[in-house]
């Protein structure tokens, strides 16, 4: 019934799609401008979708605080964000999947479907991938956007546009934890607490890791593990990490270390802690080129490494355990600023204010859904 | 009937199992030494075999001349030898596979076969193994070696004693292409065309690699290399690998790489050659404790690295291979001697002159099965 | 503290361990007794375990109703009983893993360890198995039982014994949901809710499935399978289990059917629900000898099927989620009896009285860890 | 060189893309008629390839003679043919991986890509396909087939087009292998030895099984298994297959059996002669709807069963394999008819005259690349 409510409304509102909307540019390092620029046009598979969440990734501060990320480099004027989910607004002719009025979290990466990676099912690994926000490609801090039908997945009613955020951090979780072989009844550690570390945990939890040991510097981000489903948390400012998993596992190591921190400390102290035939995930990119790793005792030890960028098919996985309900993930959004307000958003999540784990910012005016 | 004829005349050998044997020690480092010592009793489900060839490993040569590899020191007077073959010629009274007569390739090593890892298929993590010739274990330069029935394996009586001691360093090659997931069609390189590389060769073309790069600093090995199934070779003091394997995979990479050398050049130059959603397969232990690896781009080909420690399940295939004879591999053996010239086998493959692949040890004097 | 009282009043025990115990005997069809026999010795790595609670399973009901499963004939006098958790009270000379006062869970399948099937970690499948109360091995219907240290399993004190048992069918549901692949976010249906039915769904839930279909004909059972983690039950006298799926799943079927209750016409009835590049898991044991299946549909849908037959490497991760407590898996137990109750215990469990989900037998007098 | 004028040539030739093409019509049952079309136009990501040969595929006798498959029934006047290549004579302007002149194998179902199917790279399970020649699809006995680039594949210079025809059937051998999980060493034994059953004992040859046991009734076809590396062959009307497999495997099963006969009672025998833990790959399709399957002995054994349905991602490897020339594939070619011969081309696929084993048709006037 609400629904139908609902989608009345947008069916109204579809007739009311401006011409132009705000779109919040990044200028140069540090300098965000609010500008309007024309609403797209979708056809074929296209779908318009009226982005009512942006979550604020890592990634989008390094870009705004740096200007470039290994040897990426921002093309002014760039438009960041791409953790983000909407209302279908309007659809092109093919589109077979949605209809206007639709909720929708948003897959930020499309890709060829063409390729050998694409046909494989690794489609996180084609080389003509346009992923929203990663230069040059433009991304989700608009009030309307353009996006392929197959990269748009349904959300339930139950589930907020914020939330429904989350989907695109949990998915890189969630694509770690399969890459690791994460099964029930393992003992993890995930090593870095930000929004990945902690979407993370919760996807080890998911795949039922029985212990999880959660390392951070930050209280608040351990604070935050725990209720994510760490069984230990580990202020390494305080504990040594070794002696908890030495202790937690009779010295025998964990069955796999997941690193999202992209600290090169962090990634080479993990290899004594693993256990025989165990794995070591990684997640986080480290700052330096190379990372001296000690390969003679992965060797004894018959260690598998595996490396996780982005993920692929996960979003309808993400999207069940989110609407679950199961985990307090409306406790990582922490921090809510308008499309106006982007400047005060980014600053926010850059010098990351004691308590701010996940900002989000609201391109359209609030709706019901806001918590 | 040529069997049962072998089988009487072992029945009888067995009546004069004697009471001493020659052993071959390593007295100190470059310093070996053979002397007599009481064969074996076996009782339960231990076989007694006569070894009849022994094949000189990379590791045995490395503890002649150095005393130790990594923090594993010889403690003298050791004895050396894992890659064996021979008779059986006495068996404990639960044996039920083997009888006096039966010809056996010998793995080396024993497990426990009740801790996770050997309940689980992995018994080469086993924390007691017992390994012949790895300190403190003595090994296989003696008349008389006496094993679980459960590391023995039958041999064909068309595979030599000789060819049959290739099942050892030809199981780390097929559990190498095992971790690597290697498979018809793959394009892969092998790093280091000693007899692990060669035998590494030749497991990927077993396991269907259609095109196979091999990289050595030696001529020799190259013409072996081509014999085993490689494509293509590249004597890297001449020809740059990069250039080999753009110019033969359109500068995509290869499915995988295999690493037999130990080099640490060699395995930090190997990320940027693999493709997108490849595999480093890392086999050959590394002189230094560390090796800086280029994480950053294994993130963002998402490759995957396996180590490999030794083999698990794979006699019974290597076996079979080496039966089949679709491989010229007694050509990889290229010297011998009987035990009592243990010194000089051990200086032929310490100096490894021109020509030397395998050096092959007869503990006991010549069969039928010689070459 | 309370583990230190309870080891010093074991080892007390340990110095009255008697010459003879009481042992429950299936002497024909449907006629149990209770004799003294001697209490066994142990030695190697043999442990003596006093059994402190048995699980009566649906295989033993069976044994006990017809004097035979298949071609399997009872061998009288027989001792039934293999779901068992107890407490060590000597240990043979060799054995390193436990000290009197232990407590344990029995895996009742002890293997040879050395057949091809135990090293590949498929010891499921030993031809030389001996498997409690599987005539005509003897069972767990005894005051103490020798049990080789390897299939023996520490518990939390946090479970109790009776809990413990069911880490014997709680094993066959997580080997059924790991050889299925079930994973998060996947909808399943399981078929039969007896007590293997139940803690195949709990298995499922722990692997993550999101949506669990639960079917049987018993209302009681029923309540039970959402207690377990079913999100949607069916009363098969009452609906159909087609509508029920083709309605959760939109028409395009579930990930994977597990079927447990052996019945013929459901096994038929699974392969149209599948969706396409699903799974049918068969877990019961049909009556019938031959069983037709829809190839056609199978082929169409490229459907797996797997069978499963008891588990292999699952007593640590079934201890590991009945000590977790996120199941109310004490609700299970329903009716308990004592050794000398036995005929009654087997009564109650083959009538299966209406609210009778699994019958537990004490061979000992009650310690504190009953409920 | 030679390819520099072949370039030449075609590019010639593309000028003369004539307007119409003769095209083979399947009329009714039994009755082909050759009729003038329009030549197809091509754009976006469309190649048009001038079609030089066509294999004649069993389901294509089947739809001929009986004018449906199960429940699929022919729409007439329809166009057969699947198993074809040719050459690049125009492209679409958004082509990107071929020119004119290339010559390709062209895999005849092209599919959404963007369902959940194709994202995990089981394209073969898209509720969308189009296959060419399944009906209502039309298919390759035209001189001109429109296909998506996505699904064409470069052939080397050294396969002929008739060789390439089989990428088709050999494909599904390689899917079915790949499915039944075969390795290096693996006993196997295929049912069938039609031209898919050759193909899968090429394709199990090429994955390494070590012996490969091969059924059928026919003389010249167990010949021929022989050639494609079949180690032992059965005339199932003069031997029992099951004494075969028993003498070769000691009694102890296959690692897999590979059907492709499509026999009710080849599928139904199949069970008890597989070992513990091994595989029953289902690829035939039988006539009846049901097949009686002795399930317990399934679970007893856990026996993995394996639907196989076309096929994904095996072209280059199919293509890599029939270069590598280590097969006589082209001996498998034993009839040749011209377009306008069609008639005669399906009675003598349907008739089966001894000696006949894969009919190929070619469209368009011979080539150099004929045999």
């Amino acid at each position: 019934m609400g629904k139908t409510m609902l989608e009345v409304q947008e069916k109204e509102r579809e007739h009311h799609i401006p011409q132009t909307m705000s779109a919040g540019f990044l200028d140069r390092v540090l300098e965000v401008g609010i500008r309007q620029i024309p609403v797209p046009q979708v056809s074929g598979t296209e779908v318009l979708v009226k982005v009512m969440a942006v979550g604020v990734c890592g990634s989008d501060v390094h870009y705004y605080a740096h200007g470039k990320i290994g040897n990426r480099m921002v093309q002014y004027p760039h438009i960041q964000g791409h953790e983000c989910a909407g209302i279908v607004v309007s659809v092109g002719e093919r589109v077979k999947r949605f209809r206007v009025g639709d909720r929708v979290a948003i897959e930020p990466g499309t890709t060829c479907m063409s390729c050998r990676w694409c046909k494989e099912g690794r489609y996180n690994l084609c080389p003509e991938v346009q992923f929203l926000s990663t230069p040059p490609v433009k991304g989700a801090f608009v009030q309307y956007l353009k996006h392929r039908e197959d990269f748009l997945f349904p959300l339930p009613d139950s589930l907020s546009f914020e939330q429904a955020t989350l989907a695109e951090p949990l998915s890189v979780g969630i694509h770690a934890v399969r890459r690791g072989r994460i099964k029930p009844g393992d003992t993890v550690a995930v090593f870095g607490m930000g929004p990945v570390g902690l979407l993370t945990v919760m996807a080890a939890k998911a795949f039922g890791a029985t212990t999880i040991i959660a390392s951070d510097v930050e209280p608040l981000r351990l604070a935050a593990a725990t209720k994510m489903g760490a069984t230990h948390v580990v202020d390494i400012t305080k504990q040594s990490v070794d002696d908890v998993i030495a202790g937690v596992t009779g010295g025998e190591g964990v069955d796999a270390i997941l690193e999202t921190s992209g600290n090169e400390k962090a990634l080479q102290s993990a290899v004594p802690l693993i256990k025989r035939g165990g794995a070591l995930v990684v997640i986080g990119f480290p700052a330096a080129e190379e990372v001296p790793l000690n390969i003679t005792l992965m060797l004894q030890k018959e260690i598998d490494m595996y490396a996780v960028y982005r993920y692929t098919n996960t979003y309808p996985q993400a999207i069940a355990l989110l609407a679950e309900g199961a985990f307090p993930t409306s406790e990582l959004l922490t921090d809510f600023y308008s499309l106006d307000q982007l400047q005060q958003a980014m600053e926010q999540a850059r010098t990351n204010k004691s308590g701010s784990l996940k900002v989000i910012v609201y391109p359209n005016p609030s709706s019901n859904d806001q918590p």
